[in-house]
């Protein structure tokens, strides 16, 4: 049996906290392990009617530029994985959606912590009202059609693993239906 | 202008920092951020000659099981993407791979991170060492063909965003690249 010799909360901050942990494994062996423990998030991939896909453009400090993303957010505490998305989705782009469905569900990176990540995919709009956190500073809203972000993501044009996820597994889900969708006709 | 106002280390661990920033943006607004600072990573998406995908088992302190994933590791100082690609790939699964090329690359959760993940594909393999770390703890490998893990993919099945961009990415450029030979015939 593995044990867990010590673990100590080495920061806590509002976004995540930092847990050192000491285990000793099955054959006596000693490995440490620094853990960010955060809360899970949110991810939406809003398409329109004409199949556009609705990025946000944003700075992020973290990698130090103006970055093209997907609306996101931290799910709050006692909040769905779904009602968050549809709360990013209106804070981030002004648009209330009338179709949310759930696509798929990932860890960001689970060498080090346990952040989750919940897609949606947000259809059929309405005008909300956009706002923003009083720390978040979204530039700009752009739509780029699907097709469109196929070429770009083989050209290695965006940045982040949640937009190919996002993207590609919609894809793959709906090539998949329609195969079936035509078998069954 | 951004102003940073102030920025500390408060945390400095083996896999990562964190560092806190205090920021005025242009309007005169005051905010702060979290970020935790680490190495670059390489992944690898080994597969055989039968079109299979080659994953690895291993037990992740972050989310407390055991997980199925692709070989990967942090790049060491001093050395290439590529080369921790296949040092990784020997290491963790002792294959040596005749052919490597790059895929693409993403930042995992740039929300808090600058984390960024360089994707290789690794085919044509001999026998090489593996040889862990001591404080890494490989259960099994296994291969699961890649047409399998497409309706595993679409039932949600793995667990991490990495797997997921590198099948479905090389998917979508291997069919783009099959289109083009096609045309050119």
């Amino acid at each position: 049996m593995k044990k867990i010799l010590n673990e100590k909360l080495e920061y806590s901050g509002r976004r995540f906290d930092v847990i050192h942990k000491e285990i000793e494994d099955e054959n006596g062996r000693f490995y440490e392990r620094d853990i960010v423990k955060t809360n899970s998030a949110s991810l939406i991939l809003p398409i329109t009617k004409a199949n556009e896909i609705i990025f946000i453009k944003q700075f992020r400090e973290s990698i130090g530029e103006e970055s093209l993303e997907l609306p996101a957010g931290i799910i709050e505490d006692g909040e769905s994985p779904e009602d968050a998305a549809k709360r990013e989705l209106e804070e981030e782009t002004g648009l209330i959606s009338n179709q949310v469905f759930y696509l798929t569900e990932f860890y960001t990176s689970a060498g080090y912590t346990n952040e989750k990540v919940y897609v949606f995919v947000a259809k059929d709009f309405e005008e909300g009202n956009m706002h923003l956190d009083s720390d978040e500073h979204i530039n700009e809203i752009s739509k780029i059609p699907l097709e469109k972000c196929l070429e770009l993501i083989e050209n290695n044009y965006f940045k982040h693993a949640n937009i190919y996820v996002a993207i590609l597994v919609y894809c793959l889900k709906v090539m998949n239906q329609d195969k079936k969708d035509n078998k069954s006709k």
